[in-house]
């Protein structure tokens, strides 16, 4: 007789991720109920946004979520009730936290404690206070704890097995030297198009514009400029190296808004007198032009040294982190047994679809585990 | 209470594949023990040679294999007798096959019906006929079957995540495309020294005599150029996208063995009258050269139109392809998610340590299924 599973998923934010996953989850739902030797049947019993949830005191399946959130006048729980929501289901819970919320990340260990499984892209996460990382990880089962389990794929590279590459470095005894890449899809897109490989690429204030207009940036570009994103990745990769890292801003990160533009009071206000610092990013380009390389915004983790670091570097035009195109990140781990040739993972680092998929692929692994 | 977990392990293979797994497992086995919440003890309670064995009856661990196996003079059990001995076993039960050898291959249904779980790099059992993929899945725990789990990561690509990857993007509903990619060390090496994109290179009969000299070929450098070893990569990489492949001969497979040495005796014969045809290969390199192209030796899978091929391709210099180094491989997944970007994976793709690492990597999630 084959064995069965009851599975119920609660999902935090509706937004571009959490769209994209939630219509995953429908094909997935599908094909694991399908199974011939053991089935399993997940349902979906709790969809909150900052403003709405829907969710039923009796558990019962969210059959048209699309509908029933247009429909609710419910507001969402506070996150210590979600919490005593999701323990009293009749069976065990995976929260997917598909937001990149501060609040809702601090209250992961909480949720771990309780035994509820959470699958995440959301960085703040395991990039804040190292006690928030210790605190998370004392509790997971798949830490130190006996709570529930906890994946983050898509905290680092969207849908790129970034994580899972180096935990199985990790965890398989190879010694990692240096984590090296382009970790922003935005930076990605601003620097090939700046100084690609074969000459060309405009100022780089009309880069920013391009890219803002093609979408590549937050609403306030500043908020890619600053450095901060790629600096909490670099804190996350840090950390499973085995580096004691205590947040994103205790080690040197460099910001490419100028000083001067620091506190304008909008990102349309930022755009327009960016143009006035053109000339000091023209000159990077020209020195790295007559080392015959290019200038690019990378993050790297040199473990033996200790050091973590994110801000412009000069590459040779042959390094595949010159080479790059469009916006795709390229993670390089240098490890003992990879040698001098490191270890490469390319591709898409953002977007809705992708950074669902690494949440999927989480939510997959998690099932897998519950028994 | 801690929960405590014992898993038996049973190695076939100590070959250089098979000593870089026994020197990872006793690392891996020291960490899981010392896991506070939850601690599996991991115990080696056989290891066999294709002339040797060393087990005892009542499965006591094996301490010091080196010098066990030395002084053994137990031949190996016929393997029906293998699958009853670790049947038997008090506990859960995983067979690491490090042999790239058929008749084991076959026998892993009868080992998975048993509720043996095994972790493997033997690319036979998963590109032999399609029978015995549907033997094997519709037995395993991970497939249609109820009984143990089986993982391969290292059948393709080594220690690099192809396999998982391809897994997760099938499963997460991806659409792939096409997988294409330089799946040999050996054919890596040759045609990077053979024409690599800056210029030079010398004559293909001297770089096969190099390779050979550095060990990166069989010890009949025909057993590569052949292109088997890539065809069965590429038969276990078009069945995880869902194609129907009857065997690895069932496709168009080149050969870059010329027709008329075939049949010489030896691997040393053959190196000696490979200069004969160097003619035909500098043809194909001066035609690619006047597009400003270079020639790779490269698999491909089109599964839309349900095609797999192996042989020369030709690719622009700027191409990821053209520009891998030494014996690199590179596997490139075009999908409807990633679009014209395709997801990249890039590094040694053969080699003892890095092999092992994949077997290594699947022991630990086998480990965490078992409960």
């Amino acid at each position: 007789m084959p064995l069965t599973k009851q599975v119920f998923i609660a999902v935090i934010g509706a937004g571009g991720v959490g769209k994209a996953f939630l219509s995953q989850l429908h094909h997935l739902a599908t094909n694991l109920s399908r199974s011939p030797a053991a089935p399993t049947y997940v349902s979906l019993i709790l969809l909150a946004t900052s403003k709405k949830s829907i969710h039923h005191a009796d558990y019962k399946s969210l059959s048209n979520w699309e509908s029933e959130l247009a429909a609710s006048n419910t507001p969402p729980l506070p996150l210590p009730q979600l919490a005593e929501y999701l323990v009293n289901a009749p069976g065990k819970v995976v929260l997917v936290d598909n937001t990149s919320n501060q609040e809702v990340a601090d209250s992961y260990p909480l949720f771990l404690k309780k035994g509820i499984s959470i699958v995440t892209p959301n960085k703040k996460a395991f990039s804040s206070t190292s006690q928030l990382w210790a605190d998370i990880f004392n509790a997971a089962a798949n830490g130190n704890g006996s709570g529930g389990y906890i994946f983050h794929e898509s905290s680092v590279g969207a849908g790129l097995p970034v994580i899972s590459t180096l935990k199985e470095l990790v965890e398989t005894g190879d010694e990692v030297q240096k984590i090296e890449g382009v970790f922003s899809g935005t930076m990605s897109f601003l620097f090939n198009s700046f100084q690609p490989v074969n000459g060309g690429g405009g100022k780089f204030s009309a880069e920013v514009k391009t890219a803002k207009e093609k979408g590549f940036t937050e609403p306030d570009p500043r908020d890619d400029l600053n450095g901060l994103d790629v600096a909490r990745k670099l804190t996350i990769l840090a950390r499973l190296a085995g580096l004691k890292v205590e947040s994103p801003t205790s080690f040197p990160v460099q910001s490419l808004i100028p000083k001067e533009l620091e506190s304008v009071s909008s990102g349309d206000e930022f755009l327009s007198r960016l143009p006035e610092f053109d000339g000091q990013m023209e000159e990077l380009k020209n020195a790295a032009e007559k080392e015959g390389k290019v200038v690019r915004f990378v993050g790297s983790v040199d473990v033996p040294k200790g050091e973590v670091k994110v801000g412009l570097e000069k590459f040779d035009k042959s390094h595949p982190i010159a080479a790059l195109k469009g916006s795709d990140n390229i993670i390089a781990f240098y490890t003992k047994r990879y040698g001098d040739n490191p270890l490469i993972i390319q591709g898409a680092g953002a977007g809705g679809e992708v950074t669902a998929m690494g949440v999927t692929g989480d939510l997959i692994k998690v099932l897998r585990l519950l028994h």
